[in-house]
């Protein structure tokens, strides 16, 4: 095994580390966003074939590194495979921590990886200190490549980390005129099954689920995370009501249980207050870093407002309601100049899906996000948002994907009059 | 050359004219939406082997039958191919007529071509006739193939036709939570550069443009269709004001011209009336037959509330505004049953645009519309609305657009509640 080494960046002149940690940033994009960050590994034999891809599918999941090793393993007897010479890339630090998955580095260190080369620093202090563990055992290590596409990646993650809260996942299910409700307070159902079934998807891997109170009253929902098949889930959400009216009696998110034993209320009208509450509230065993607001208006526009949305899931069906109350309340913006800026989040494997007559669209915010470029000629040109190739959408590449890029690189003519 | 004959839709037990009929439905959706009828048309040798797949790109341009017979021609010396064991597949009978283009039925009488199979029957009377013009002849023609479905993709344009009004393409460009403007009214821009450029696309391509009297005084927008550069394209759409308000004198729509030069004001807050005027008015040498609403709601509700949107191109920005004006106002529609509905839209080479930061979705309205399989394994397999196969969205076929197939052919867990 070689001598620890202590390298930072080094010169990298034909720039294969940065080739393939774009591979790994790529592949991190696989997986969900929320209690967790994205995380990509790619493995790469000493003559540079790839040997395995990896990424992180959220809590309670496989790390990304395990995921790679796992493959190279399940490919035949582990023992036989030399990984000596091999190098791992991953777009984080490997963890030395201990959480519901075990650390990275020992199963680093178990397969006999010679060289470790990772992007962005692990910005948490219980899970960092990974690099020195695999230095201290041998291991060649090369931090920093790429890592301000790497740290951008989980921009909103590390955010909510650093306000002490869990990340915030927005579902707007609305009409294509913005309508959540029409104007007898009609809402079930505006979306299609297939948006309703996603949105199961998502209520399964959350910690939390909230509405206000008004909705909690009005729709009277049961919050529940359900299977396909209807039943229920063997996970569910902590059911969470923000506001101050009382649940009625008769809820059914009571269903006959007190208050503490699977819903809450949070008797307060202040988001962030809110969400620092249900951090400190352990579920299922953990304590609450993921929470899915689905609404009202109100209790959405109070998150908008704030800025602690991290993540959009906006359902839009085809039908125009022209009355009823739109999808996001009053957020204090009074001008376009002033408007909440979210971009595409190709996480979680695509940032547009077509859910039966629906079109759903994954959205983060806008600043300081990493933004991947889309069909581009270059599928390994990344960079910060605004530095993105030129996309292109070939028709025949997808049927229901029209192409748009014939006048894309041209000047503005439509400034300053439409 | 055979004797002239008259079969309608004869067995056809290896499904060779109801499979080829499938592309050239396929190919119909190629072209764009408006004053003309999608076509396709699909020439085959007498191996069955496909010659030529052709469409109709829109008013103006080579019908679909003429577009199919011109790449054959252009393969090689005209008169050396020899058509008359050919036969010319097209989605609707060939019409016998003198429009902007020469007659169809010409074009397939010069080429030789020995016989036609054709979909559906003309349904307007001067276009009509073809299929008698091309049986006297001599030329074999078959009809009625899988005219069902052939006909469904002009449901809405055949209804115009039937209402005697020109085509209606409504555009909404709009933020995420469905607001054309903010609170004090800016809305320039919501929507990306690249939206724009696709709006002016359409313009390029349509006979009129209408806004509300409202829209005309508050933005004063000049209406005009303009090349990528931003230089005005040579055919200029009729910019119509629609509403008994009068048009400020220093109104940039006026430029100094007297109504009737370019512009016109329908009086009137009837939509109907107000297309039906439109229809019988002369623009470059041709009557009005296809118009792009762009707003703003009160006009828009007018149009959606007597269902006389025919195409929708809803452009959706990434921004949250939370107040400001809906896009669409009040149609009637008190509760959710009564909402109009609309499906995805196919024509003009797929239903879901990613412009820049925005999505676009084409929509039709959804009752009698033909849908089109996307993605399906079987892409030969299309049906009226309701009999579509199943749609199933590969996330590597198009990084954008995400799977989706997992849950879809599921039943609904999520009725009756939430």
């Amino acid at each position: 095994m070689d001598e620890p080494v202590d390298v930072v960046c080094p010169p990298d002149p034909a720039g294969a580390h940065e080739q393939t940690m774009r591979l790994a940033i790529e592949a991190a994009h696989r997986g969900p966003r929320g209690a967790n960050p994205l995380v990509g590994a790619v493995l790469v034999s000493p003559e540079g074939e790839v040997l395995a891809v990896g990424h992180h599918r959220g809590a309670g999941h496989l790390h990304a590194e395990r995921d790679a090793l796992r493959q190279v393993a399940a490919g035949g007897d582990h023992g036989a495979v030399d990984l000596h010479g091999a190098t791992l890339y991953c777009t984080l630090e490997p963890c030395r921590h201990h959480g519901r998955q075990p650390p990275c580095t020992e199963a680093i260190l178990e397969a006999g990886v010679g060289r470790v080369v990772y992007g962005a620093d692990d910005p948490t202090p219980d899970a960092s200190g990974g690099a020195a563990v695999l230095r201290a055992a041998g291991v060649e290590v090369v931090s920093g490549v790429l890592s301000g596409p790497a740290l951008a990646v989980n921009n909103r993650w590390a955010r909510a980390r650093r306000e002490g809260r869990p990340f915030v996942t927005v579902h707007l299910a609305q009409s294509l005129d913005g309508r959540i409700a029409a104007a007898d307070g009609t809402s079930q159902w505006i979306t299609s099954s297939a948006s309703r079934l996603h949105t199961h998807r998502i209520r399964r891997r959350i910690d939390a689920i909230l509405v206000g109170s008004n909705t909690a009253e009005v729709d009277d929902p049961r919050l529940t995370a359900r299977l396909p098949d209807g039943t229920l889930a063997d996970r569910q959400p902590l059911r969470c009501v923000m506001g101050r009216r009382p649940l009625a009696e008769r809820a059914r998110l009571r269903q006959g249980r007190p208050e503490g034993d699977g819903w809450v209320q949070l008797r307060t009208h202040d988001p962030l207050e809110a969400l620092q509450r249900l951090g400190a509230i352990e579920h299922d065993g953990h304590p609450v870093r993921h929470v899915l607001v689905e609404g009202g208006s109100r209790v959405l526009a109070a998150f908008f407002a704030q800025d602690l949305v991290d993540e959009i899931f906006a359902y839009q069906a085809p039908l125009i309601l022209g009355a009823g109350a739109s999808s996001v309340g009053d957020i204090g913006v009074t001008t376009l100049a002033q408007a909440r800026r979210y971009t595409r989040d190709q996480a979680e494997g695509g940032a547009v899906r077509i859910l039966d007559d629906d079109v759903c669209v994954h959205l983060q915010p806008a600043e300081g996000a990493l933004t991947w470029p889309e069909h581009s000629t270059d599928p390994l040109s990344i960079g910060p948002r605004g530095a993105s190739a030129p996309t292109h959408h070939a028709s025949d590449a997808a049927a229901d994907l029209a192409g748009a890029g014939e006048d894309r690189s041209c000047t503005d003519p439509c400034s300053p009059e439409s």
